[in-house]
């Protein structure tokens, strides 16, 4: 398969590559490089990537910025970056992809465990990886062709501990590699409409 | 208690204030009419509305509107109106609000089924649905002062039947005063960062 993969470079996203590299040719996207350069909070980027691109089978998106911080002190501008970065900027790739993308075709976003087991500093990263449960949950079954979409929401990342790993007291922590397996999955497999959980699993 | 009751006027607003008026004083907010005017959308009318009212035991917010249409067309300013309007316009009443409810007040916010139980024509619905999910979870341990905050989610309502039933189909509808027990029990309640579902219940 020819696989579109926003944020390769990242903790995740090379984890990914790692995964898929093998079997498929990858597409790699980022805003500061890759094979191919975009932002994805900015919609021409987005459609000039996908006409350089031309037809493809999947797009992974490993990519999304939001703020985090104590909340009574945010701020409406705080809230819009994870709206229009990690929501909208993943979104956005879906809505622009969907005309472009192969019959039987794959989207396979990434949230994070936030909007069920919530941090004090995680109200954005919460609202936006809910927003994007309930998109992909809807888009799955309004997808024309057989098109299908997923979600990845992986617990914290061991890679990324050193980083974040204050904000998760009592977490469990898993190699990027097994978050991979969810993308793996969803691009491989034969689901839409999931929330791949990995590492951790929602109360009931 | 005092409570600010946004959306008085509408389906679900009049039986949260049928349920709550006998024993609470309820100050009335609509865009275009009640005991005050303030439209959500508006973070200065959110301002004026807290200055005018001053001192305040709950909020609850039955306001909040998104588009419906076909997936595909969907444009970037019809998902801007729900994360506007029915998201940030209740976040906004939160963070606005935040500074002026008394101690151990609550927050009570309204989202919907469409989420977990989604329609094609629900992609916004859903995405602002879920968020409002997230985003109560994580407010509510970050709340200073015992503040509490839930959210009710409704399945359709049989008083809006006629208008939505169409899109709808097999979904069991309930009276809007069965909608109004989850605002009662959010207010007069001790929970907080719970999701009262009304007439349906999550797939686990
Ligand atoms: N790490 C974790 O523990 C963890 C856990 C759960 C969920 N997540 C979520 O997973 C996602 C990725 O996390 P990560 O730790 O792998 O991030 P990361 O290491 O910071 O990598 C981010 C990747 O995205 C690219 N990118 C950043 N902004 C971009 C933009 N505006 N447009 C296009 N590409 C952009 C970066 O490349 P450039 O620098 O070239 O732009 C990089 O390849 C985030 O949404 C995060 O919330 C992470
Ligand atoms: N009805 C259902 O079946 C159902 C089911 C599940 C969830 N819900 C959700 O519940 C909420 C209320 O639904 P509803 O059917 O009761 O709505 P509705 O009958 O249309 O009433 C809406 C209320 O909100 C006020 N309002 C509208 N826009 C506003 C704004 N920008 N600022 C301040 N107030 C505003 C309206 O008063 P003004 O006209 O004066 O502004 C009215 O009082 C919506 O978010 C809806 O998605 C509804």
């Amino acid at each position: 398969m020819k696989i579109i993969l926003v944020g390769a470079s990242g903790t995740i996203g090379k984890a990914v590559d790692a995964a898929l590299s093998p079997r498929h040719e990858i597409v790699r996207v980022g805003s500061s490089g890759g094979d191919f350069r975009a932002d994805i909070g900015d919609p021409d980027a987005i459609e000039s990537l996908f006409e350089h691109v031309g037809a493809f089978d999947a797009l992974v998106c490993t990519a999304g910025k939001v703020h985090f911080g104590p909340f009574e002190a945010f701020t409406p501008e705080q809230y819009d970056l994870g709206l229009q970065n990690k929501l909208m900027g993943q979104v956005g790739l879906v809505m622009a992809g969907l005309k472009r993308i192969g019959a039987g075709g794959s989207f396979t976003l990434t949230s994070g465990l936030l909007n069920d087991d919530p941090i004090p500093a995680g109200v954005s990263a919460a609202m936006v990886n809910g927003a994007l449960e309930g998109f992909v949950r809807a888009a799955a079954i309004a997808m024309p062709r057989g098109i299908r979409i997923n979600l990845v929401s992986p617990t914290v990342i061991e890679e990324s501990l050193p980083a974040y790993g204050p904000f998760f007291p009592g977490t469990k922590a898993v190699p990027a590699a097994e978050a991979a397996l969810g993308y793996v999955k969803s691009v491989e497999g034969a689901q839409t409409g999931r929330v791949y959980r990995i590492g951790w699993s929602r109360d009931t």
